[in-house]
């Protein structure tokens, strides 16, 4: 097992009616002028936002809107809410909304206690100056940006996409009320699964040996997701499957899951290139395809964890043709994410061979020329595994 | 699913050579004067003492050293660690050692902030005035004190031990090494992962349903804690068997392993009365025999939930006799604390059946007429559970 430290101050409030606590909770911490930050118009016209501000106001805590965070989260709209934080005082970030709301709020509050451009710690990886508390009120279980230290935010003048992340940055509240996520379009809800699920895969496979307690902790969380995906999906309205999902897809990602391993990432940095590419490819359905060819190009490096991920979390007998076990293991996850409707190559996506040269150099950019940990792949080996992904 | 709040903000440093950072760890928190708590000579002779003064007088921390903390602390040095903390404007306390010294210096960092008899909070459970920052250099994974919020005193004068906790006295951060753990004695290695293991028991049997993404992980940890423990017991130096079960002891405390269910009790209500009486029983073995004895008592209440931990944990197959299988389940249980080397009955603890009675009057004080939630127990059913315990 190897040395680590583990630091995560979130406040979890988890529950039906979780949202209305937002104000008691944020003035009793202090807060005064909020900037209050969101996506489309669905939180809106739902009534969310609405009993957020009448919680805010009730106690007595002021705030300013910056709705219209897209998906794929852009530099340009943190840079507005940067300067909206200086020059009015702001002195909390609250995010409602997903993953893409959460990592906008986090680059804010990174940007606001900064002289210069917040893209600076995207590009340079420079440590934070200090860091605005941030709040947020989940409305997508996916990204796990609520009780996680990290950002990913896109720069479309760049066609970059790449993810910074401390401590210091993880929210000091996360509101959690499953009820919210009930009205989530299904295609939403699977890419979100498919999105946690691909933040066990990250962890589970690099080139540590067996951690058991961090494996069977993932594993506990893969074996979680897989059962209470049919039952969100075929029964929105189920509370306790949404409330297991919603609890799972934080744990993935809090970094419990990772202790004493190395952790691989390669995947989502594939996957990062194609949404800087098609900024409407959802993270999660562009991960669905990529995990399963990035699976199949690297397994023999350690085929036996294939194996014993098959045999824990899909049940898998070992027949004892290794490469066969391996490969059933792989099948599975695509077989998984297939049964979401998720796409499964990336011609579904609509991106082609001639693609691929597009997305090299902003990959090497984003990764270096060698990345990966189970495999330390080259951008040769990127061009390969793309190559897998296409049909 | 039930409703519930969660927050951990402990830093945990784990591996190798983790205590040489106590000094630069805490001189950055602002530290000066620190209360240096620690129980018997062992930890001085193996030179872990020296190495900890030495890291806080290299970062130029002062510190003040109080010994002599023993298994079931007493109030009486709590309140001498008080007086100390009041008397010498001490900043942080920070305990090496295991539960116990762990404990007892969250009740003095409890007690350095009120003006009052710090046995006070132990008695009406109110809430803090203050407390001070505490840190741990853990040695004994057992208690899970190092991340959890709670605290068991005892108070000879009357009798009693009970616990009170708060959120507040979580650690501020916890050095966690497993090298530190090599020289433990077989016993008390075994008692601790009994006391881990059963602070999973006491989460998993309540009066909620299943609660699939908490019950995985919960059960995650007690397959990690069965595969682990006889390779920590064959092989005291083995690294990474020593770090899985110093992790996992956290783990299985710091409140993951329950939440969104109501978590029992009623047996380490029980087993507190057994030390209360015999101060040189340890909990862990209390806990291994009274664990058995509460589950043969209850288990009718909802035998379904044992048919599933015997499933899962030690992979029984159920015959269908819904009796059989969940007494299967119950020998599993008790066979594994055999296996660790521990009692199995209340006569090998010397306590005999004219000693119930004596435990009744504290227990009945500390846990009140009916206690319990999976199943609620009386007085009677207190009586009958410590009858079966007895041979």
């Amino acid at each position: 097992m190897e040395n680590f430290e583990f630091v995560s101050p979130t406040h979890f409030v988890f529950g039906k009616a979780a949202e209305e606590k937002v104000g008691p909770m944020l003035a009793e911490r202090g807060a005064k002028k909020v900037l209050l930050t969101f996506g489309g118009q669905s939180a809106r016209k739902s009534g969310l936002i609405d009993r957020v501000e009448a919680s805010l106001s009730a106690a007595g805590v002021e705030y300013v809107e910056l709705g219209g965070v897209r998906a794929n989260p852009e530099i340009g709209l943190v840079r507005e809410g940067v300067a909206i934080c200086k020059e009015q005082g702001i002195d909390w970030v609250l995010a409602v909304g997903g993953g893409s709301v959460i990592d906008s709020a986090k680059a804010t509050a990174l940007g606001a206690c900064y002289d210069g451009d917040v893209w600076d710690f995207y590009e340079t990886k420079q440590d934070p100056e200090g860091v605005l508390p941030i709040a947020v009120v989940l409305t997508i279980p996916a990204a796990g940006s609520e009780g996680s230290k990290n950002s990913v935010i896109s720069n479309d003048e760049l066609g970059r996409k790449t993810g910074y992340g401390r401590n210091e940055m993880r929210p000091k509240i996360a509101f959690m009320n499953p009820e919210l996520t009930f009205t989530l379009p299904a295609y939403q809800t699977a890419a979100g699964i498919t999105d946690m699920y691909c933040h066990l895969l990250e962890r589970f496979f690099d080139d540590v040996g067996n951690v058991p307690v961090t494996d069977n902790l993932n594993m506990s969380l893969m074996k979680t997701i897989r059962a209470e995906a049919p039952r969100v999906l075929v029964d929105p309205e189920n509370y306790d499957a949404r409330a297991n999902i919603m609890w799972a897809g934080m744990l993935c990602h809090q970094g419990l899951a990772g202790m004493g391993r190395h952790e691989d990432w390669a995947t989502h940095g594939l996957e990062h290139e194609l949404s800087a590419l098609n900024t409407s490819i959802t993270h999660g359905a562009g991960l669905a395809v990529m995990f399963p060819a990035w699976m199949e190009y690297v397994y023999s490096e350690n085929p036996q964890r294939f194996i014993q991920y098959g045999a824990e979390v899909f049940g898998l007998v070992p027949t004892g043709d290794v490469d066969a076990d391996a490969y059933n293991a792989i099948d599975a996850t695509r077989a998984f994410f297939a049964s979401l409707g998720m796409p499964t190559t990336l011609d579904e996506l609509g991106v082609h061979e001639e693609d691929i040269e597009k997305m090299i150099p902003t990959l090497r950019a984003n990764k270096g020329e060698v990345f990966g940990s189970f495999m330390k792949l080259t951008m040769d080996d990127a061009r390969e595994i793309y190559k897998i992904a296409l049909d």
